[in-house]
This record gives structure tokens, sequence and C-alpha cells, in this order.
């Protein structure tokens, strides 16, 4: 039996480790046990975000001092998502997990459960393709199996950090006289986003395989896992996967499950999660009770929200993911009452158009 | 016996005015009997927004044009308010007033009354002072008159409509040997704002007469109404007016109510208001039911919501106001529907710091 | 013999249109005999810029207000281009062609010449394509002619409005079986901008018919016009035409000439064709002669200037196009001396990639 | 006899230090001889500017790395400056200094000498006043002589490094009951930065001790320093001096010389200063003779440059600094052939308002 930990961490700037540092000096975090660290940074969480390197750099400094291991981050999934628009607060969200004391009882429901698994490195000419998705597939299903969870319905979060195109990695394979799916390095993050996603969907029995094709990526927006919640970075080429769900094998009192918004504004079914949890409407007690709200967001393409016009896409002073973290964050903390949630823009096959996924994770002792 | 009116019009850009000539062209609007025009426009709404004057000079074009007088728009209050943030929808809020049908029977709770007034024009060096908290105060109370409401506590919104300072009227002050609250054009604005907001306390009678200083002015956040909502405009030197409220002495299906929320998403005031006006969980037709939310929204300036850390007022790319009202919106948006309301930045003694005023108009029919 | 005249008015604001009234008022311009109106006003220069918009329609009401008559405006070209960035400085570029006095005495090495066309109305599925440049070319070839410009060497700007796809306009070519260039209505800006260049290109012999292809525009970086301004807009589907140039037909004290930067820091053709104008280093005296520059700036695909990295494609927070508009706009102020330059962002095919062309109109006398 | 070296490095990223690591270890570069380094990152220079952390974490690494001395970046200055924005490039300018080889011969005209000093610590109630001033002149007194500059007009740049108020240390002013310049944590940046300038201007006989008082720090900017270049950081609470000037004890081929631009596009005196240093018409060549140029930038308070308009101070989607950094970085760009120039924001007390020093380091050999 297994034990999984999510610990909130609130922070004052990117390089704010001193919450992280001090849990683990006092024994409440144990830095082995550490298996993913997602963390919520106030850049633009666009091009130019570097409070994302800025954090990891300093989490990595700080997980070496504190335990010790200069090698124990490199154990680590790290999932820095830049933006904290409008309520939201920068945080980091701690996931460990741990063998569960001797006497522990398993709960016929199953707890919250972690797995972690990635591809093998893929070239650059398969970043943004089928080939990608494929892969994908395979690594949520290692993670789901390392978790313990024995059904797809049983999975209720799958994070992707997958790899992008540069120049350099553009060139590499017209060397070799193999074509990419984008020479835009900005785009093959939203097409390995997109290829990401509709792996995880392939994994989770969400789309058939047939229908995952090189021209379906990055187009098909019918097409999506209620799930996925993917982020490309330049320092990978393989895809990582953390699988979050419930399983019997795993105890305590952490409980998980997951929704899917229609548009920016359809709080309803984050409600309806919050009652099938448990929570009621929230106050002070709930709100502690509430662990973390993991939610991938977009602007509608079509222009508009319930038939009325919004701005998001034709604002060239503030980018469109801004806009709607901004948006969804403010509707989302005034469901929860607390704005530290992980709200992530950039929803690519994740959820539908417009809409996202959102899966809480709630303390039930 | 009189009937108030709300239309709201969907605008494609911030000169789009056919929704408005096509009513009073087929006569769904009556143009002689405007009251007002709120219009919410896809500017940044701070200084440099000028989708609000060419909102304006779109408007009074049409006027002209639909009515075929060019006058009507010069009898007509125009509030423009720049920024649609997130799930915002530009529209324009048409606001009518007619003598109601002969055989109107009144009904014993009142409907929804309009009123109109003005302060005299102010010499620059009463701006942001006590001297323009006490001019508004005297048209706050003669709008209320003129509406026909007959105690402070049915009054729901108050729009006051306020001047700034220029560097001409700074000059033209000094030239007399007058000196201004502020020099400063910009901060002029919030001044002015906040002087007309306790203006409206005091006609309201929610702050007493002596605590209006000059010092106490953007100073004492801790002095506020719950019911204005004020801009400043280059374009006056006097104070504009508009009281919504409920009177006996009008009739027809729509009521106003408010309520003041404490922070950016504190949605459970605005919810029990919709209960209060009669509103289920909104859906499809419950949407068409609300007609108006008029709400004043702001970062709070602790920096922090509920204990966690804010980055609004820190963040040199985005300005605190468009922050607030993408984040305020999403919120509101989520609860009753639709993104067509009125939010609305800037909420100096307007609501406590980081909350606002909301008032909401519903048709009871 | 004809004059050509070079009024250039400050704005206080995109609806200033008070030096406009004025000097029609007092004679200094004669409505009917304005060609054209370059206005560089103090929005984004990008999507939701509305100032342009706003400037256009005060414009029209000005001209309307002073000639007391309603079609003066019409007849008049008119180009906003947003975006004063920087040392830029809002302004009007008033340009005035007359009958020339009687007796005027023709300077054989010609004067400043004014010439206007327009295409024949496009279909959408002809915008950004071959079919859009061949148009555009021969409209350049009447404005020549019109101007009564002899060769293709002694054109110096060629300004080109021309048409962009809407959702409405790609259905409607959909509807008829046609395919359009782009459904990215954003893109479809830059594609009209950059076949219209090459249709000025292709008018001037600076490149060869047969290399404008479907394929080429947007592509071929290599080719371009050292003399086309072009800029998109949603209000018409013909492309509108400027051409100025030097003709032994007009008379009168101004000079053109052009220059090409070859990149955005590369003042030196500048500084040498005001010497060839016969312009010294820039005084006071020097700055009223030069009546006018028209430039077209842009930031490098290379993300290089000169060997060293540049950050302007990758700012999410700030669109190249600003960037490119302050830099080049800094640079060239420091030349002439001051900010009233129109300096315009977008340079497909208009000089090469990160550069651009740089037309002076000079008094001579 | 010492000798400076200035060496610049491009940076790929805020956390590129690759060229450092390598030009150390190829001992291009001594490690223990860096005095500073000046890093010119690609944030916005503003408030929530992490760039500039994250290069200094990083610069920290590489050197403990590179040199195997944990220590060595205690000993040097750093100052990292936030903004490239149009033609500027993100790079590391390393200032050293190394003991003059045995059969160096002096050169009568001086060679660019170096000194560093700090200030004792501060108490927050010094900040941003008179006491600061003070202080500050007489570090500078201690870094002039400790490089043996002999005469106040042998000074061509003074980097200082100065602190803030942040809510912590206004809150430990007032529990001694001290009261401090401002509680505005951000406006305390530009008056910790104005008071060091003035104490630069002291400090070389600029203005006379008597009108440096606390009420003309960040009101009388007819005070100015024309060497200074001062920048606040929250990691300290003294001040750290950098003085650069020519000295007869140092030798090699570098020297330096400056001039004060009156507004921002006045490129004149640094033309004339190229000249005085020997640089022809930069080409390629004089590009490579120019090792540093050193820049202080500002939008002038009076809206104008030269009698025209600017609109840096009332655009509210991009703050004036980024604007001025732009215009000026352009225009500076153009006159010395290329990006990799200091241009740094905020020039309060640093040149007359709206302009600022100059410094220019070439290697004269």
């Amino acid at each position: 039996m297994r034990q999984a930990y999510v610990h909130r961490l609130s922070a004052a700037a990117p390089d704010d480790v001193t919450a992280l540092i001090e849990a683990i000096e006092r024994g409440a975090i144990t830095a082995a046990g550490i298996r993913a660290i997602l963390g919520k940074t106030e850049g633009n969480g666009c091009v130019n975000d570097f409070t994302r390197g800025f954090a990891a750099q300093s989490l990595r400094l700080a997980l070496a001092r504190a335990s010790g291991d200069p090698a124990v981050a490199e154990r680590i999934c790290m999932v820095m998502s830049g933006g904290t628009e409008g309520a939201l607060a920068p945080h980091w969200l701690v996931l460990e997990a741990r063998p569960a004391a001797e006497d522990s009882v398993p709960d016929p429901g199953g707890a919250l459960a972690i797995g972690v698994a990635r591809t093998p490195e893929l070239p650059p000419e398969a970043i943004g393709r089928r080939a990608q998705a494929l892969a994908v597939a395979d690594a949520v299903r290692a993670a789901i199996a390392e978790a313990a969870i024995t059904a797809p319905a049983a999975v209720h979060y799958v994070q992707v950090k997958c790899p992008l195109l540069t120049a350099g990695r553009v060139e590499a394979a017209a060397a070799r006289g193999a074509s990419v799916a984008t020479t835009d390095t900005l785009k093959s993050m939203a097409l390995s986003r997109g290829a990401s996603a509709l792996g995880v969907a392939l994994a989770l029995g969400e789309i058939p395989k047939e229908q995952v094709s090189d021209a379906a990526i990055g187009a098909r927006l019918d097409l999506f896992s209620g799930c996925a919640s993917c982020s490309a970075g330049v320092e990978l080429m393989y895809n990582e996967v953390m699988a979050l769900g419930t399983s019997q094998e795993w105890t305590g009192p952490l409980r998980i499950d997951h929704a899917v918004m229609a548009d920016p504004i359809d709080v309803a079914p984050v409600r309806e999660l919050l009652t099938r949890l448990g929570v009621r409407e929230p106050g002070a007690a709930q709100r502690l009770q509430i662990r973390a709200l993991l939610a991938k967001v977009e602007a509608p393409h079509s222009g508009r929200i319930r038939g009325f016009r919004h701005t998001m896409l034709d604002d060239s002073d503030i980018s469109a993911t801004r806009h709607a973290r901004a948006a969804v964050g403010g509707a989302l903390a005034s469901v929860v009452g607390h704005g530290e949630i992980f709200v992530s823009g950039g929803a690519e096959h994740q959820g539908a158009d417009g809409g996202g996924p959102v899966a809480v994770i709630v303390d039930a002792a």
C-alpha cells in the first residue's frame, strides 16, 4: 500500500522556495518521496516567460540544499505554468508518495494514486504528429499501471510535459532528409500539446485510434480528452507523463474526481463535482478541505461565449491565454473561495474548444 | 405614472450603432425618451482608451440620424466604460423613461425608477475635494427627487460622471491664485471619482457629513457608498448624476436591487441578490430575465484576497484595472450566465477596498 | 501645370481635427484639392486599434463641416496608420493638388507629383494572390499616368490601401465554391499587403512578372519593392493607390526622393538621401524644410540585426510591430530632428526583410 | 600599474552564461579579477521583471562553477538592467581589473580606470533623502580614490546600486518612531535613484551641497549629474558604487569619455563623443573598436520632444520606460552600428529631464 500527499505552498516570488525548504527540514515533506511539483508562477505564460525557468532553477537548488542530494530533483516531474492573472495566486503543488503505514486499512472506494512514466526520446519529425500521440498513449498506460489504477474511468487528470521544435531541431531533421510538422516554433508548442492530449484520449478510450491522424492534430477540435493537461518545454525531447486517479492500492484521506467545463463561464459542472466530493458550499473549513484544483482554459475560437461576442482573440495588447486564465480563474476562485488554483492556458484537444477539464483533490478526512 | 425600459444591445465594435438605429426606426426605442446610455467598449479602460470617445461620437451621430433631431443626444447622460476583458462582451444599455399607459396599475412594491440631475460647473480647485462631494450630494438628492424615490434605502445604483483636471485647468486655477488637489492629471481622475462617491454616500446617509474632508478623499478607504459608480471624463466641468431605485410612482415589470461584494471573488451576495429578485439558478430563460448587471471592481490594495497573494498591482504589463475587470467579470458572468454585464474599474470609495457594489435589474413579468 | 502641397498638422488626439478645420477656414488648404490624408494615430497599430476608425470618422465630419460639402471626403484617399511609439508624434499629412499659377515656370528637374487610382472590386478569392498583384500593378500604372510621371525611376513612394478577408467574405467565396488564400483573417491582412507590394514592384519593373506567383506571396522575402507602403483595411474590396514621384508637368518648391534601409538601424541611406535633397545636418531651419518622411518598418524575421539577437519577435507583451516602430522611429527622428514622421509597420515585400523603404519630401525653396 | 578589461558577451537568454563560463575556462577572463558585471536582460525592466534575478542567480552559479570558488560572486558588483526593446540585444558587460604587465608603459593621457566602494547600511528613513545623497557622495569619492582618478573631470560614469523601501522596512522604521520618505514602495525606487544621483553630482562638483535637500529629491529636475546611472534593488540596504574614469595609474588600450543627451533623439553629442574618442563613421571595424556604450534614458515629463507631442506617458499598455528604451536604443544603435548597448531606463536626476548621460568605452589600439 502507498499513500499520496498533496502539499500546497504559497510563493512570494518565482524563486521563493522558503516554504519548501522549511517543510523538508521539519519533516513535513520527504524529498525522496516527491513525485512531481506543479508551480503557478507570475509571468505571462507565453514565449518570453522566464519565471518558469527561474522557478525550476530555484526549486532544484532548494531540493539539493534541503535534502543534501543534488540528484533528487532529477527524479521529479516539474511542471511550471506561467500566469497568475486576476485573482490567481502564485503557489507550488508538491505531490508526494510514501509507503503506507503498516496498519493502514484500505478504503473500498480507493484513494488518490500517482503514477509517472515517460516516452523514449522522439525525433523532431514526430513532434505534433500521430507518432507522438501513440508514444504518449503508451506512456499514459505505463503511468496508470505504475499507479495501480485499474480502469480508465478511475483516471481523473493526466499531466503531460512535451517537447517542442527549435530552429536547431528543424535543421537537424532537414539534414537527415526528414520534414517536420511545422517550422514555426511557437506553433510546434501547440501541435505538441495537441498530439499529447490526443495520446491521453487514446489511452483512456475517449477517442478511437483511427481518428488520430497527422491532419487531425490542431484541426479536429471535436476530438479531445476530458482529463489531459499538456505543456510544452524546450528542455526535453521525450514526453513526461503523470497520471492521477483512484486506486484501492493506495490509502489515506485524499480523493480526486474531475469535470469538464463547456465554456469559460461554465462552473455548474465544477459545483456538482465539489458536491460529489462531499464539499458543501465553500466556507473557510471547506477551503482547507480542497487541496488542489487543476484546470485547463482557453478562449473559444468562435469568438463567442453562449452567443455573446468576446474580444480575447482580437486584443493585440494582452494575449488571449492571459485573458482566459484571468476570467476562468476568477470564476473558479469564486467557486472554491481562494486563488491558489492551478489554472493553465493553451488547451488544444484538452476539453472542447473554449472549455476545459477541471480536476479537484480533496481531503475527505 | 412613468415606466422605465432597459434595452441591452450587442455591439460588434465601438462604432457599431446598428442595433440602436434599428430599434429606434422600428419604434422599440423612443429617442426622446432615452435618459442614459451606458456602454461597455473594448479599449483598455485607462488613459489612452479612445474607444470611449469613438463610441460616444458614433452614438451621437446615430441618434441624430435615427431621430432626425441633432439635439437629442445633448439631453442624454452617456457613460462609456472601457474594458471588456475575458468573458465580458461589448454592449450598450439604453435606459428609457416613458409616460405609463393610462390604465397602468401601480405595484405596491414599486418599480424601477430613473432620475437625472447635475451639479453647477465646478472650479478646478473643487475637484477631488470636499466641495465636490457636497455638490454631488445635492445633485444626488435632486436626481432622487426627480425619480420620485422617497427613501434612501430605495436607491440601488447612482452613476456619477465627474470632471478631471487637465494641465490647462490647473494653470487657470493657478492664474487666479487657487491651488488644486493634485497636479497629476491621472490622479485627479481617481480623486474626482472618490469625492463623487463620498457625495453619493452622504446623500444616501451611508456616512456622516463631518467625515468627508479633503484629507479623507482617496485615503480613508473605510468610507464608501454601496451604490455609487463613478467615472471621470474630460468633456465636462460639472457632475452628471443618474439615480436608479424603486418608486411607487413608476410602473412596469422592471425591478432593481443591489448587493456589495467584499472582495473580487465574493459572489455569494450576488447569488442571494438574484434569489431576492426571484431569479432561480440561471438557465436560458433566467438569462433573459436579467436585464442588466452593473458592478464596480478593483484590485485589493492589500495585495491579498482572503489571505492569498494576488499579483495585479505588481504587473507592469497589464494594468490592475484590466486584471480586476477580467477576474470579477469572469466570476459574475459565471453567475448570471453571460458576459453582457457592465463591469467597470476604478472603485475609489465605491464599496470596500477590493470589493464593490453590484446592482441588478430584472424583468419580473 | 499642377502644383502639389504637403501640410503637416499636429494632432492632440485621434479626433483632434482643429488644425485641419482652421487651415481650410483660413484658406491655407482647399478642401476640394485634397487628394490624400495620411494620419499617424496613437493606437497599437494592430487588430484592435480603433484610433484609425475614430480618426477617419472625425476627419470626414470635419471636412464636411469646414467645406460645406458632405461628399468631399469620399474623393480623398485616407490612410490611417496606428502606432506612435517612443519619439513618434501623432499628426496628419494632407496632400493637396491645385492648378498651378498661370505664370508658373516649370523646373527642368520637375517637382512633386501626385496621382491616384484604384482597382476594380476584387472577389475574396483574389485577395493575397497573384490576381491582386496584377490588378494593383495596373492601378499603379494608372496612378503614375494620372500624375504625369513618365518613368518608373521617377516614382518614389506608392501607398496602397488594400482589402482583407473577413469571416463573411470567406463564407461568400465558399458558397460559390471558391477557396481563399487563407481563412485566418489576421493573416489575410499580411497577404493582401504582400500581394499589393508585389504589384507595385511589378509596375515599377523591380521584379519580373513570372516571379509573382501565389506561392511567392508572403514567402519569397527576397522579392520586394523599394517604394511600396501598403496597409489593409476592412472598409473596401478594391485597392486604392496613391503614387508620389517627380514630374515636369508639376511645379512648385516640393521635391521627393527615396532610399531603402537594409535593417532597422540602417540610417546611412537616409542621411545620404537628405544630402541628395539638399538638407544639411538638420537644425531648426532644416527641420522646417523636411515636409514629410514616410517609412515602412519591420522586425527582421531572422531574429538578428547585424548578427546580434533582438527580442522583438519573442515578446508576448508587446507586438513586434510596436517594437519596430519605436526603434526605427527613434533612429529616424534622431536623423530628421523631430518625431512627426510617418513610420508604419508591417512591411511584407516592402523593402528587404527587416528593412524598408523611406521617402522624404522637402521644400527646396 | 593596473589594466582594465571590458568583455562584451552575447546572451541567448537571461540564464545563458555559457560565454562567461567558456571565457573563464580558456583564461580570457580571470574570475578573481572581475569587478563588475552589467547585464541587459530581456524582461520589462519594471516591477515584475524577474529576468534580473534569474540572470544574477545564473551568473552566481556560473562563477562558482567556473572558478571553483563559491564566494567569488560576493565580491562582484552585479547590475542587471531589464528591457531590450526594439533593436537592443541582451548581453553581459564584464569589467575586469588586473595588475599590469611589468613592462607596461604608462600613457600620459591615462587609460580606463575602475573603482568600487560602498556606503554603510542605511536605515530605511534615510532612503530617498539628503542623508542618502551625502552617504553616496562619500562612497563615490572613495571609489574615485580607489581607482586612482585624480580629478572629478576625469570621471565619466558612476554606477550606483541603491536600496529601496519594502513594507517590512517601512514598518521597522515606524516601530522605532521614524518616518520614511514615502510608503509607496515603487516610488521609493525612484527617490532612492534620485538621491543617489544627486550624491554623484555632489561628489563630482556638479551641484553645490546646499541645494541637496529632502524636498529637492524627485522634484528639482534641473539638478542632475551628467555621469550617474542608478538602479534600485531589493537585496541590499547599502549603496554600491562603481566609478569609471581616466587615470595615469592604469594602462592598456581602453579609453572612456561621456556626453549628455538633451532629449531622446539628441544623438549629435554622442556622434561628437565618438569623434573625440577617435571613432570614425562606424563600419564593421569601428563597431569592434567600441567596447561599451552606457546610457540612461527617460520620457520627457513635459509630454513633448522639441515641441512635438509624444505619447509615452499616456500609454497604459506599454510603460514609458519601455517606450524610452526602444526609441533611444534605436537612435543610439543606429549611431554605433549594433544593439549590444547598455541602455537603462529611469533617469531621475541623471541628466536633464528627458535626456540622459552616455558613456562610451573604446579600444584605442
